[in-house]
């Protein structure tokens, strides 16, 4: 009976969360939509407006209108704080509201908040919310000062908002900007390739804004002792670690020959950090190597760590699949790492969300391939892009059948708010009869 | 110890497997070097002779030269033998020599036939192993006697040795053909797109050859009593059906435009089952949309079934990873299908499984897409044909550089012997203690 219960509740809160993001993002759409959120001061169409707004919710980047020059100064904001709302996560928005303004936060907004955050345990959610907040603007915060110089000498007064936006967009991995104009759309930061200032502070909001909440604790907590750290936190260290050295290392040998070795190596490493998943690019992406965008596909699945304001599988995911390959191939029955057991079930789950993405991002890049006539790798790297919530494009969303681009949205949703959450909330109901069922062999391999 | 004991049986079978393989392939490739193998009578060098023999004992079919011009009628010989152990298995055959030559079977080889064809039990190993024969060679014999009338109207009496080596190279998945000659090389089967007798005969001994010997066996014993067959005979007839209906559908309606509606299902129904992994084709594979050649690639990796004469990671394989996630979305705690439970750890070997055959396709198209300098979905499906022993190729295979071609060799060889098989050989050694280390949460997706 405690397990029914158990479920129940899980049912609710994974429905508000699915519910929450849905409802925010329908919201959006509707405000873009209003003549005051465009610069020519005309509706924008609910398809244009569905797009951005999800792409915004979801912390993805995708846009099919160029969000500097198309977008007031309204709608800009009304983008940011859909951002902001999407990074933090709609629950621990509406925890943080109702802790703000001084109620008393009920079991179930608890327990909500538990889900969405992955957190361990009830308890402390609290303060834990408080904290998450707290770090947040405090980091932010420092972001858009480190940006500020940059900006102000760029674009004078109006540099204080681009720091502020470009912060906020590179904390939450939603990869949007503002630096387009109506003679070059869509830019991302292709102008800044050589700043090293906001090469750097870019790249440490996005690590730090991916490597998800809980880590965070962990750091602040524990600090120097590494043992006392959770093993999550350890392999979240371990992989985000490897995720970024190694394709930098690739990029490096593969691409932007044509830059000196000091730019060349920002480049690779700005590249390597972007798609995990961050969005935005300091170089043309269409000119790297066939490869290349093949790795940088890989690195969109896999994606940022869970509880976090990235997307894709999560490092986590990848991490347990790696491990539990490790362990068969060393006749192990046990998963385990830094001296710690891994469940069953959670091996289980990870070859679920494997496999759920890869279907996900394949299906979608062979319809978007096939309806659209464009090449199967730039099909197969925008359907990644949108599932993995990360934002670069090839330079095709703008130009992609209606249809497509409604598949886009459903990548982008699904992926944001984690294809379990969505399947738990809409199927779980059905969860029947644990009768155990005679055990039969069968051969894999 | 009854477990340390199973385990050195393991490990003991697994690398008599594994060296059966390798022994048999260098023999092979030594007899293929001399003179007398070749049409030119020369010597061949080594590379190519262990690609060929590789090839062969691996039942892929990718050739660095053409089978039928460049090989000699005893080359050719020396090829259909390499395919035919390689198809039953190197244990099988050893196995089979033993039983025919009137010598008892012992206990070490009757467990090591267990493990090659993955048999349930270890009793009835010398009936099963007798069953195998007999129903190879005389499906082969069938087919070759189908195939007689074609090939005897076109080449004469050339057309008996024809029919039998195309029969037996189609019954062993191994795609293999003697058609090319020097002025049109690496032909498959595309001078008989329209032939129904030809198209239909192969499509059967591909079908047959690439369900298993265990399978059959379930055939023979239950007949029509569909309710008494094994768990994995069930998944094995339910994922063959749907990885050959609806792949034949996708590509009636994608490709083959130029044909007249007959011949066009004929391609797209022996396009749809080739590649798993026979690797014959009776169309040019360029002409294909790259969607289409994605979805070759996939079923190039799902495969044939175990215990077969096909590669791959096997149905099976494909199909508890499913059956994984449809038991995870419904949120059930035990993964059934037929009303049988599936073990969790046969669930962990398929995610392992999984993961390997995707990494090692990855890896092998990258490395052979940059050093070639050709495209990256060419360079996949190669290294997916290969991985999966299937000998499809949109034709780069003889232009590869020496690198590339060992890279291929590597592949099919892991392909063939199945990764674990290896692994365990190689590792179980270190397979130590079982003490339970405490279990900690870790989120994944
Ligand atoms: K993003
Ligand atoms: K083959």
């Amino acid at each position: 009976m405690s397990e029914n219960m158990h479920r129940r509740r899980h049912l609710t809160t994974f429905q508000v969360i699915i519910l929450g993001f849905a409802g925010v993002i329908l919201l959006g759409s509707a405000i873009l939509m209003l003549p005051v959120s465009s610069t020519k001061g005309s509706v924008t169409s609910f398809h244009d407006a569905l797009f951005t707004a999800t792409s915004a919710v979801c912390v993805t980047g995708l846009a099919v209108r160029d969000t500097g020059s198309y977008w007031s100064a309204f709608g800009q904001t009304v983008i940011l704080i859909l951002i902001q709302v999407g990074g933090l996560g709609v629950v621990t928005v509406a925890s943080a509201v109702t802790i703000l303004s001084g109620k008393k936060i009920s079991l179930m907004q608890r327990s909500t908040m538990q889900d969405a955050i992955s957190a361990p345990q009830v308890g402390g959610i609290v303060r834990l919310t408080r904290f998450i907040l707290k770090g947040t603007f405090l980091i932010e915060l420092c972001g858009a000062f480190l940006l500020l110089p940059v900006f102000c000498h760029d674009y004078g007064a109006k540099g204080i908002w681009m720091s502020v936006f470009h912060s906020i967009s590179a904390f939450c991995n939603a990869g949007f900007d503002i630096l387009g104009t109506s003679e070059n759309t869509f830019p991302s930061l292709t102008g800044y390739t050589g700043n090293i200032m906001v090469n750097v502070v870019i790249m440490f909001l996005i690590i730090i804004g991916g490597i998800g909440f809980l880590t965070w604790e962990d750091i602040c907590t524990n600090r120097g002792k590494l043992k006392r750290y959770r093993m999550q936190s350890k392999v979240i260290f371990a992989t985000t670690l490897i995720f970024i050295v190694l394709p930098a290392i690739f990029f490096f040998f593969s691409d932007f020959q044509e830059l000196s070795a000091g730019r060349r190596f920002l480049a690779s490493l700005f590249q390597a950090i972007t798609p995990r998943t961050a969005g935005f690019n300091t170089e043309n992406l269409s000119n790297m190597t066939e490869v290349s965008k093949a790795v940088m596909i890989l690195l969109m699945l896999v994606g940022g760590s869970p509880g976090s304001t990235a997307g894709g599988m999560k490092t986590t995911t990848f991490a347990v699949l790696i491990l539990n390959a490790a362990a068969t191939f060393r006749s192990r029955e046990e998963v385990s790492v830094f001296g710690r057991r891994i469940n069953n079930t959670v091996i289980k789950n990870a070859a679920t969300i494997g496999m759920m993405y890869l279907v996900l991002f394949l299906c979608g890049g062979f319809i978007i391939s096939v309806q659209n006539g464009i090449p199967l790798l730039d099909s197969l790297f925008e359907a990644a892009s949108a599932v993995g919530t990360v934002g670069l494009t090839l330079g095709v969303t703008p130009e992609l059948h209606l249809a497509s681009r409604y598949v886009l949205i459903i990548l982008m949703y699904l992926g944001r708010v984690g294809g379990l959450t969505l399947i738990y909330a809409v199927l779980s109901k059905k969860n029947a009869g644990n009768a155990k069922l005679p055990l039969e062999k069968i051969t894999v391999g």
